[in-house]
């Protein structure tokens, strides 16, 4: 299989860098190679880079000052930082509250939390849709609470939460709100100025910037306390050397990504609906996960009656597909995802989820090799079960299927 | 000032990636982009550098195992992982032993591990060369201990502590032991394996690897508990999609600087040798900081006597030689470093500190224009003084200049 023949339709593990964004890295391996924090002009050098992309991550997300702005090593230690530091500086406030559909950065980080630390964790439910149960919400907050955790978007079903509204009831109860936006920057609009948010994460290989680059958004004036001490590094809130090539390509793609958004969403959205339509249009008894307006625009999660989703997405492979049944951390697993199953898909739907995930890089033609590739896989795999007629599902004691 | 002009003396800052691991990270930004942990071809492509880095790595510190290698962001969060853990598998040891030249990654973390959160740290004094106070390690040792870390080589002075001897004693209290070798690798002989040290820590651009990429080995049956938790990356140890490309030029640098080091060593040493001739020979005054047989061959830190070594520094940076008085990021500090304090350097002398450390890339010409260039420096900077005088020091009170 040759590059250009191989379609990725997995952007929501990872997406690839741009060009223009590797083209800034480069100088700083070879000849540029200084720290950032070295007082001659090798260290100068190589921290010109970082204060660009500074004002890039700025820009993406609208934050009130490039100070504002802590880089990290990816979304996990954003979140991480963001939540154990929303515990160390409320002593008096135990209590953390999250969704059932976060990513497993925070779920399992709340898990040890609960487990080794004695904080007591709610996690919040969502519908049918994906959609958060506001009152379960509501119903949970009070003084207790250190910080809040709600994802921006899914990066299962890609299903937003309205994260400003979210905020301003945890501001209510005295409570910090923290959003992790990994699946949601450069896909939608952020804007965190003015708003009840008070802490956000990014991962810039998400919106085509390099692996091992997150963001930590601490809103001005919001008590910290930092993960990893050591270096005066970020204001003395995150140590370490820092990755002045990777930070300088991330916030390249960053720029990228905040001057093109109007123009790729709508575009983005159209190659998902077309390819949402398509499937809709040529195989039967396939379900789309999430409330359908209430997305971003690049992702469709469709759930595939009495078929594993594992087995589509290796026959995609083998014909050049690159998808996914869920977060690449889950995969490998042959239960349905956390996420599916908070949102009670139905037995026979949930072991056949695939997400499929697009880029600005995805073409219409891709879309339509896709559309022409998946329905004769997914009748194989149905040929195979023993609840599969040619009539459609066919379960013991009328089994209903997914509605 | 051209780039092939300009002189690179701080390589315990930061270094040069080596051509070979840009050319094995490239291919993975722009068309092997994929996820490692996916389940695709994309995926798949994508993690087959990190299982040679993880060979790489394994070799480098002579490793029993490649499952024995956690990759982390850098030295920062290898040791930061390293004491957390400790501590947390074993709730009823709430003592730290450190000495007082860790790196501040280890010296801020036991600062607020003792103010936060009830941890007592006992730190070890080193002598007048920088040489640990064994006595006083001994006394300090007990069953209360979590964890001992010293550090392999000290990135100020380049001194070597004995670490397989210290291992040794931690574990007759049955304290489990951490070294942070950042500074160590790639310089000096590292054989883990059947040793007592339990855990290590590496940061890949301090050989020539790119930022962003450290390693916490973690011996095979040590108790563990992860900084970072989410996905199974890294076998559950660190969570965070795996920065595959600069990991995989990590391997590659790693690899080299395991290949190269009995070759490299000897040469890098006779070009610290004949530097630090070079400038005793010429600059009257000056004192070498550290056991003259106990360092690692690349570095030299040398106290130049009432002068200030930020004025060196910077006026060798206008010379377009980049050298540092010390850690990076103590940088612009105008205190004595902690280690500098540490070791009792004489007051006259302490302000006068300049590191030079030397690389693989360092040429013997590079040395030579050091030669030529610094002596001017000097007494340009000593003219300056109230206290100098053609005949060298002139103190108030017969102030003895450092010996
Ligand atoms: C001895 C030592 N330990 C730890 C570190 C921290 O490594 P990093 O900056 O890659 O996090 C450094 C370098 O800064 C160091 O010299
Ligand atoms: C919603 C969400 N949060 C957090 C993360 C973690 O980011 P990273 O893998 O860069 O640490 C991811 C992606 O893996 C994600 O999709």
């Amino acid at each position: 299989m040759t590059n250009a023949a191989r379609i990725y339709l997995d952007n929501n593990a990872t997406t690839r860098v741009v060009e223009e964004a590797v083209a800034a890295m480069l100088p700083l391996y070879t000849e540029e190679y200084g720290n950032p924090s070295s007082a001659h002009a090798f260290g100068a050098a190589a921290g010109k880079g970082m204060r660009a992309a500074r004002k890039a991550m700025q820009g993406l997300i609208g934050a009130e000052s490039e100070a504002e702005i802590i880089f990290t090593s990816g979304g996990t230690e954003a979140n991480t930082t963001a939540i154990r530091s929303a515990l160390a500086v409320q002593e008096g406030r135990r209590e953390v509250i999250i969704s059932t559909v976060e990513h497993p950065a925070i779920l399992q980080l709340c898990d040890a939390l609960e487990k080794y630390e004695g904080v007591k964790v709610q996690r919040i439910p969502v519908d049918a849709q994906g959609r958060l149960e506001i009152e379960a919400y509501r119903a949970a907050l009070s003084d207790r609470v250190a910080v809040v955790s709600f994802m921006w978007a899914n990066n299962e079903t890609g299903v937003i939460f309205p994260v400003e509204g979210l905020a301003e009831l945890a501001h209510e109860f005295g409570a910090l709100f923290h959003t992790d936006a990994v699946q949601a920057a450069g896909k939608t609009p952020i804007s965190v100025k003015g708003t009840a948010i008070d802490m956000l994460s990014l991962s810039a290989h998400k919106f085509h910037g390099p692996k091992g680059v997150g963001v930590l958004y601490l809103k001005k004036g919001v008590a910290f306390q930092p993960l990893l001490r050591g270096g005066k590094q970020e204001r003395g809130r995150r140590a370490g050397t820092e990755n002045a090539p990777a930070v300088t390509g991330a916030g390249v793609a960053a720029e990228i990504a905040a001057a093109r958004l109007a123009d790729d969403a709508p575009r983005i959205a159209a190659l998902r609906d077309r390819l949402e339509a398509g499937i809709l249009n040529t195989i039967s008894h396939c379900t789309v996960l999430g409330a359908p307006r209430d997305r971003v625009p690049n992702t469709l999660c469709i759930a595939f009656d009495l078929v594993e989703g594992e087995g589509i997405v290796m026959k995609l492979d083998r014909a050049g597909i690159a998808a996914s049944t869920g977060s690449a951390c889950a995969s490998g697993a042959v239960e349905p995802s956390h996420v599916v199953r908070a949102m009670g898909v139905p037995f026979t739907a949930a072991h056949g989820v695939v997400r499929f995930s697009i880029s600005r890089f995805t073409t219409e033609d891709e879309i339509d090799r896709l559309l022409e590739t998946l329905p004769a896989i997914v009748a194989d795999l149905r040929a195979l079960s023993p609840f599969w007629s040619e009539n459609g599902p066919n379960l013991p004691g009328q089994m209903p299927a997914a509605q």
